[in-house]
């Protein structure tokens, strides 16, 4: 897998992931690119330099900034993990039901991040993947937000409930998501850009909470929504 | 300028926008696509009907589903009409400085439809501005959104001032947003991709106010951004 960008080369940098090689465009003068080459100097990193029509050619995002890294496929977190994490204290996790767009899924995994959510678990069907471009989008935050990707959503919405969460489904027709009680161990459920939250998933739900709006399409894209259903409940935990 | 995809097209024919023509595909047989031609013959438009490769060749988006209505060029407000329109009430007004990715554009442009804002300001220079690409991201929310664009977007906080307006930017290092005031008539700045705010534009606000992150590298998209700042104030104002 590529990882392309100053910010998101930078970001890997930061992390234990096994990083094969870094190719890095000669002759870049710039103060940010300097830093980022020595920081990759001191972390005993094979680097390559390369002329620019290679960067050009490597590069799938064409936003490398001369800088495109080569790392093993990224590796899914088990369901497991992420329950162990919560373990002792008030876990907050986040479900994806067949969310599609890569872009929407790289853009919901630097919400994640930023919400210091305990992880994000998607489906193996349906379900955009963790590619190249999610991991440009997400610039640089699916390195420190654990991703499980599982075969059956409903059964691990069983397995929470089993080990004390509150499952919540973000979905239009529910409670005021003012109004609900988003404290404690929590699951959020988002549903896809074309479809919601199927029904069956919809049932497990302990609860659907509904962001409220006011214009006459009410179409938010799904990683904004998502957003701000877990803003929200990050909000509400702060106060608790 | 071309209006592509069912969706768009529908909340096209809702609005009062002069529509030159609407070219549909051939053999449409699926019931969403009968039930919008229907809608547009029952408008009184040009519609013709044509073949899947003039609609392949036609298409921008590629997504158009055999719908593209061709419309005229964007027709911005006023500053003036905003402030206008929120005389009587507590009007809530966006501003964004310096937005360059038309995806963010359209995506902000839905938040704000969303929110029922009753106006986005964008800046002439350095900013993305309303094309088909943003038409086509804003899901039909551009129909119901003003918005204006101005050359210089200090001397219009200076006038919402004057009209009463407090003016707030949305930023890192402020004051926690949730703990903030945004009931009144407020106006809220969102800063760019990768500038954000610029100095002389935070300068002029009376206030910056930050979401508050829990993550390594924190960084959210500026839709994303947008939407959780905007719904926070959604939220303050529900309950004012």
């Amino acid at each position: 897998m590529k990882v392309e960008g100053r910010n998101s080369v930078y970001e890997l940098l930061k992390t234990d992931k096994e990083i094969d090689k870094i190719l890095v465009q000669k002759d870049l003068k710039d103060e940010p690119s300097k830093r980022l080459i020595n920081a990759i100097r001191s972390r005993n990193i094979k680097l390559q330099l390369v002329d620019k029509y290679v960067i050009d050619k490597e590069s799938e995002s064409k936003r490398s900034q001369g800088f495109i890294a080569y790392v093993s496929e990224y590796e899914y977190f088990e369901v497991e993990d992420i329950i162990e994490a919560c373990e002792d204290k008030d876990g907050f996790i986040v479900i994806l039901n067949e969310i599609l767009d890569p872009h929407n899924l790289g853009s919901i995994i630097r919400v994640c991040e930023c919400a210091g959510v305990d992880g994000l678990i998607i489906g193996k069907d349906r379900s955009a993947s963790v590619n190249d471009t999610v991991m440009r989008i997400s610039a640089g935050a699916l390195n420190h937000v654990k991703v499980a990707r599982v075969t059956n959503i409903n059964n691990v919405i069983d397995q929470l409930k089993d080990n004390g969460f509150w499952v919540y489904g973000a979905e239009l027709g529910g409670e005021n998501i003012y109004k609900s009680n988003l404290t404690g161990k929590i699951c959020l459920v988002i549903g896809g850009e074309d479809s919601g939250i199927k029904r069956l998933t919809k049932e497990k739900c302990d609860g659907i909470v509904t962001i409220p709006m006011f214009g006459k399409v009410n179409s938010l894209n799904a990683s904004v929504a998502c957003g701000i259903a877990v803003f929200e409940a990050l909000r509400q935990r702060a106060n608790d």
